[in-house]
């Protein structure tokens, strides 16, 4: 086992000082990096020691070789990568190890095989786990077309393998309306792209977004600390996250457990991971893909579980073995986080920038917030819009929401238009409030939602105007109030 | 059964404001009142109606009068009273109950009866109770005193009955000193009082201040939902709170719950209220107080155990049957409470006073906030200098330390003094790490300690400062960083 003592935190934002944070907790020491547009970080400012990488603002965080001739420069025994940027970059986890330093993050072969879609379908699926069948290579005769889509199971996709943009592309429900269907489609591809081959694939229903987080050792143990629902999103994109899934059966939810597990102890995998599956309405399980890092919306487990993640994963690179069996994670209450993005829901979701003129925070019980901005604090253009993360937590579902609801009315950014007010129409949504979501509700939703943006802010300003003035012309006339 | 719909909150600060946040989660409406100074309040903007109370500051949150009337009129049908001001007044319960409205708290006898330091001591003593034993009338007897200290159990201590600031004052700590120290404490007493008359009490070397949470409906179902370490205190007053205990035995822990529940059962006991008690160095168990009311370092609970304390509060008061039994109540981990106070600890705790120009607030995994305070906000001289709680909790007493530490480094008020040095100090103190510490630790610890303020800010301040300067240079002489 070998100490680690110092880490680069090879990110920015939120999870950089979140990381920074785990350091702090542990007694190691934390080194940031950042662009030069990034000086004023607050990640920048909370680690021991910062180092600037001048030129390309995005590039900054992804030249790896700058970054490890830095860590080793700082005498750092180890890099996290966060999420996005190098995390899942095999050759970045190659180049650590090669230069003795350590990734905090499984085994280069593990973010290899799982970063190829492909091959980590065919991987899984050999260690029993079920998966979402469809043909590997372009096909264009009906006959043949017909045997996959039976042997997959109807619903089916057929795909333009050429083509994008729904054109071409036709999903089929049952075997007798497959030859015409797949002509239809065949032809379609044809006029738009000039070519009629297609894919055929497993055709899912209104999914729900699964995923399993995983923690593994290096020696073999593998555990859960149970699933998140992550359906709530907007063009693939996560935008609410939510654990326990509030209507998953416990069947379902068991199954997941084991398939999740018992896959990445045949694979061996080493530190922290998702697994992420649909499942249809029947409980029908699909994986679909492996997170090989740490997520943005870890926090959610964290709360439920107890369990540090980002400490754990640290640990697990420094060789300590888990402490705790699967009956030691004991889950608590639900957990919701909404992802806070600079962006305008009332003009299409385009991202916005600006500085923070006012800001206002939620607090108290079951609240928690991860982010880097500020009071005074400049939104940039260079990356993603997310800013922050609210994550809020009760004993049950219905006490989640409402605490969500109170929480979302308390969060006042000034400054730039945030997607807060697309949150407060979700947790006064009837269908969220019993759970009753898939992939699709949002794309359902979002027309009939009211997007005021923060109204209630103003009015609670307007008030407090008028109570001031009011106060002051009963002192100008001094006058007595009677109650 | 009666359901509460709308309910006065009779309090300011971050109290009102924590009530408030309990009533939106439970769908209730919420009344705030404010004295002239606080127009300004959170808690005035985020209650759903709020009424001013024109005049002396201080008194606006004490007229009872004013505020039945006020409740009436804006048809609350209950009032919450929060701590301090009007929280353990009897007559005020008494008569909320009279103009029919549900005050949220015990019965008015309870009130009365624990507000009554010696009456509640015999009506402890009677239900099991072991009590701090005393005299109850002063004497001037050496015989009759002696009878009596032996009675009580040695150490005890001489106080003498006309007196204060030690004088007349003697620690006994055995037989065979007694006589001369009542002689020397009685002349003593007549030299500066005039008059030789004493009390004679128990006297706890060292003692930790340990109290139990408690919660019990109408329907005689009486809970605990663990304990809290107090004995951080200065003058008297609480500093840091911990849940649990970090150095308790499980058999004294336990024995403090019989004790505790029993008590409450038998004496019919209603609403949230905490048991206080003294703890010698050999576990032995004296009851100091009851406080019936919610208290300021209720949060250590409610994290630990999972419960809401002020929405289970509201409950009881409507009539609510307390659906879990005690062995539902599951704890984890252990919390810590930060009293963040406008004082300056370098001063002698002199209050301060003053505008918040820059807030940083500590976030991430295990922090809350329970606050009323903002960028902009003004401390105000007329009330308690207790401006915020800080309160972290992690799997491990280590790792709550850690977590402390980090979140208090982390806590930046700009605008006046408070005493967050002084709890950077503690969370650093190897005695306080390994949970050796009574009532005596402030005063031993305080002259060691090196308060110096938000220096660790200043610094960081200066280090970005630099950082920009130098990327200025940097680009102005348009050089490249080699790394």
């Amino acid at each position: 086992m070998e100490k680690i003592s110092k880490v680069l935190i090879a990110n920015r934002g939120e999870i950089a000082l979140r990381i920074i944070r785990a350091c702090k907790e542990l007694d190691i020491t934390s080194v940031a990096i950042f662009s030069e547009v990034d000086v004023e970080g607050v990640w920048v400012r909370k680690a021991d020691e910062c180092y600037p990488i001048m030129g390309d603002a995005m590039k900054a965080y992804l030249d790896y070789e700058v970054i490890i001739s830095l860590a080793k420069k700082a005498n750092c025994d180890a890099i996290h990568p966060g999420y996005g940027f190098l995390s899942e970059n095999a050759q970045f986890a190659q180049a650590c190890e090669d230069n003795g330093i350590i990734f905090i993050g499984p085994k280069p072969e593990h973010i290899a095989l799982f970063g190829d879609k492909m091959a980590s379908k065919i991987a899984m699926k050999e260690v029993g786990v079920p998966v979402l069948e469809g043909t590997d290579e372009p096909i264009n005769d009906v006959k043949e077309a017909e045997n996959i889509a039976q042997n997959i199971g109807f619903p089916v996709i057929i795909k333009a393998a050429f083509g994008g943009g729904g054109r071409g592309m036709r999903i089929v429900r049952n075997k007798k309306d497959f030859k015409q269907m797949f002509e239809s489609a065949t032809s379609e591809a044809i006029k738009f792209f000039g070519r009629g081959e297609v894919f055929i694939e497993k055709f899912v229903e209104n999914p729900r977004h699964i995923e399993v987080q995983i923690i593994a050792d290096k020696y073999g143990n593998v555990l859960h600390l149970g699933e998140r629902d992550c359906s709530i999103q907007r063009r693939h994109q996560k935008v609410i996250e939510i654990a326990p899934s509030p209507r998953l059966t416990n069947e379902a939810r068991k199954e997941l457990y084991r398939i999740a597990t018992k896959a990445m102890f045949k694979l061996g995998y080493e530190s922290v991971g998702t697994v992420e599956f649909l499942l249809d309405s029947q409980d029908n399980i699909y994986f679909i893909e492996m997170n090989t890092r740490v997520q943005v919306e870890h926090p959610v487990t964290e709360i439920i579980s107890g369990v540090d993640i980002i400490q754990r994963m640290i640990q697990i690179a420094e060789g300590d073995k888990l402490q705790m069996l699967q009956e030691d994670v004991k889950f608590r209450g639900y957990a919701i986080e909404f992802r806070i993005n600079a962006e305008n829901p009332q003009k299409n979701f385009i991202p916005s920038v600006g500085t923070i003129t006012k800001y206002l925070t939620p607090g108290g019980p079951g609240v928690r917030l991860d982010t880097s901005i500020y009071s005074g604090y400049k939104v940039l253009a260079n990356y993603d819009s997310m800013v922050g993360k609210l994550i809020v937590w009760s004993l049950d579902w219905q006490g989640a929401v409402k605490k969500a609801k109170r929480a979302l009315d308390e969060f006042y950014i000034e400054g730039f238009p945030t997607n807060i007010s697309l949150h407060r129409e979700i947790v006064r949504d009837n269908d969220f409030k019993e759970g009753k979501f898939n992939t699709n509700y949002l794309d359902e939703k979002l027309e009939t939602f009211t997007l005021s943006g923060e109204q209630h802010i103003k009015e609670e300003e307007e008030k407090v105007a008028k109570i001031i003035s009011f106060i002051a012309k009963i002192k100008q006339k001094n006058l007595k109030v009677k109650h």
